[in-house]
């Protein structure tokens, strides 16, 4: 397709320039970028009503609505975005490591952006900023593909960003909307190896399993937790309350929220007084048949349970006999993403550390940290789900690759 | 499929227990198996004579009978690799960095195994060794998918590597070959997602382009190198004719071997005395139209040699008029190789380290240096050529992943 090959083109250039501008003439840009998004609001907002109004007429519900809708403030922490980026460090041009061979070669890794960047995402506008700032800061150009519900707001967001980059001699072709929204250019986009390096889909399930099933460009997958808590026999039982309360409530629509609780059947007497603090903030629990037994207002979980990520206030709960069985079930169900134990047992703890397969094993805290910002990251542009390249949040790092240099004086291989 | 369906669950299974053995009982069982492909040799020579007379009943050209033939010399130095691999720092459990956290959270990133890694490869029976040695060193498990060809001496091979695992009370399931070599079986590996974590394709560019168009598996892409030497207009000629001799002629099957030169316009007199020594060793040089002014020999190169793996004793020549002109000419036609310039300005060297795009870039040496044993990696997997996860030479360390460890007392998120 001539359209996409056209900015793939762009990009491939773009990131070649962006590869060899320096650091502070990025955080410059940024910056810029930043100012500019808030002395153009009112054009944001105004194109952002269209997209409001568009919504509305098709009937979409309050709840996708709210997360389409740019505010002032909203706006605000899109520039406030661009700006903590621009102070955090470059990871760029870092020379990871240095080593004399025996026949003199010298041989470095230096840390250098990844290149072009895809991003596929769902309706809310404010990643259009997010991404680009990131992979601008790791002189990375993006090619963005954002939801036709928020394409005026992205089209509004992504020209503010380009002219902002123009007017610091920086090429706007760095940051690229797709605006044509049909699924055949998504598709399309997915098969672009020629020009694109990494694809980041940023959705729900839905979306994820999609870009894994058609992209022939490395994916980097990212988002869904069916995440677990264990709370064992020796668990403290105000610690487990709050842990549990904290990972379910705090926020129910995010991927590192507890969805599947699990417990050692000598600890179910602490069943009671966990569920009361969760049915006071509106939690449906569905248990197993020993987990009903002592909590008679849990509903009967079936075997699809197990394996779903509610985002949602509802919680699924399972008793088993010992750790063996809970590291079990608990690798048979979790997607990888977060998994926490409560216990009061070094053995126990070391265990749940080191036979869970997951992005981030807790001992004794919250599933809710699974976070860039948590993790001291400063920024994230997901959370990876997958083995290959980054696990968990993803950082500036994540978005940046490492290149062979070397330096001899006439080596030839013997 | 219920055949690949029962393989994956048995190397996840197996996963789950190598990532729980001690590095002393992963080194016993190298060497076990080491011992056993010498002490079982007449048996895998039994076998390959199976291969090798069935592939000469097909006709097919000796140079490829002579990749598929094993001998007493080559099954040696497939127990050689494999007590070598176990003399090798373990890099499973290394802890990479831990820090605290202002809420008084200790994060930090380990490195474990990948879990089930999936290798699809061609004509070659030592690849089965060689990549159960380095899976089983990391603590993965592999599942093998050999070319028909071979199927008996990697039947062989497998079985003896198999036994020995037993009898050190290992499992065996922690190299399984598919015994099917029909091409669905292969496509239907690629989207076995649920239970292998990455696929690497060895061989040629087909395989790999097949692979990287049907995994939903996350691929590390190794292989083709379109790898450049640019003589600049201050190089030393002694030391051009000398790398580009060992690069284009010390062995020309293999991807790092020089397909391409790129010569200033200011060094074509250097030229002759290169040509001279490469037409002595049967070079066939293929150049613009400049090239074939100065070296009457030469034949003239179509577009379609700029970007042509030959893997033969061929080589394109092109001049240009500038280092500008000679990186935009490799960034073009390069395949993320190995690149390198012979120069003595500083300035040029490091523009070219710089600018170019690919996984090794080189000032003055041979581009046959890439390879993990040449980088000090003691073994190499394979080189990859794109940009996720490993780039260049892949040693034990891109066999692994990283799971973040987090101890806690009681953290909720606020």
């Amino acid at each position: 397709m001539e359209y996409l090959d056209n900015i793939g083109k762009r990009a491939k250039k773009a990131a070649a320039e962006l590869a060899l501008i320096g650091k502070s003439e990025k955080n410059n840009a940024l910056n810029t970028a930043a100012k500019a998004l808030i002395t153009n609001k009112d054009f944001i907002l105004t194109e952002n009503d269209k997209d409001i109004a568009l919504a509305k007429e098709k009937g979409v519900k309050e709840s996708l609505i709210d997360r389409l809708r740019l505010t002032n403030d909203r706006i605000k922490a899109m520039a406030d975005g661009l700006s903590d980026i621009a102070a955090l460090d470059d990871p760029v041009g870092e020379v990871i490591s240095m080593k004399e061979r025996p026949n003199g070669l010298i041989i470095g890794q230096k840390r250098v952006p990844l290149g072009v960047i895809g991003i596929i995402y769902e309706s809310r506008p404010n990643v259009t900023a997010d991404a680009f700032g990131l992979c601008f800061k790791t002189s990375n150009a993006v090619i963005l593909r954002g939801g036709s519900d928020a394409i005026n707001s992205n089209k509004a967001i992504c020209s503010v960003l380009c002219d902002a980059l123009k007017s610091v001699n920086v090429t706007p072709d760095a940051v690229i909307l797709i605006e044509d929204t049909s699924r055949e250019t998504a598709t399309e986009l997915m098969r672009l190896n020629k020009y694109v390096d990494v694809l980041i889909p940023r959705g729900g399930a839905g979306l994820i399993s999609t870009v894994v099933n058609n992209s022939t460009i490395p994916v980097i997958e990212t988002g869904t937790g069916n995440c677990h808590i264990f709370v064992d026999e020796t668990a403290d039982l105000q610690m487990a309350a709050d842990i549990i309360e904290n990972a379910k409530t705090q926020r129910t629509g995010v991927c590192n929220a507890l969805e599947s609780l699990v417990v050692h059947e000598k600890a179910t007497h602490m069943l009671p007084a966990i569920a009361k603090r969760l049915y006071a903030k509106g939690v449906e629990i569905r248990g197993c048949e020993k987990t009903c037994k002592v909590l008679p207002d849990a509903l009967p979980a079936t075997d699809e349970d197990w394996g779903t990520e509610y985002l949602d206030l509802i919680l699924s709960c399972k008793v088993v006999s010992d750790i063996d069985e809970a590291i079990e079930h608990i690798n048979c169900y979790n997607t990888g993403h977060s998994e926490a134990i409560i216990t009061n047992s070094y053995e126990n703890s070391q265990r749940f550390l080191n036979e869970i397969d997951a992005a981030a094993v807790y001992v004794n805290a919250s599933t809710r940290f699974t976070d860039g910002f948590e993790f001291g990251f400063g920024a994230e542009i997901g959370i990876s789900t997958q083995k290959l390249h980054a696990r968990g949040p993803m950082g500036l790092k994540a978005l940046t690759t490492t290149k062979n240099i070397i330096y001899g004086n006439g080596q030839i291989r013997k």
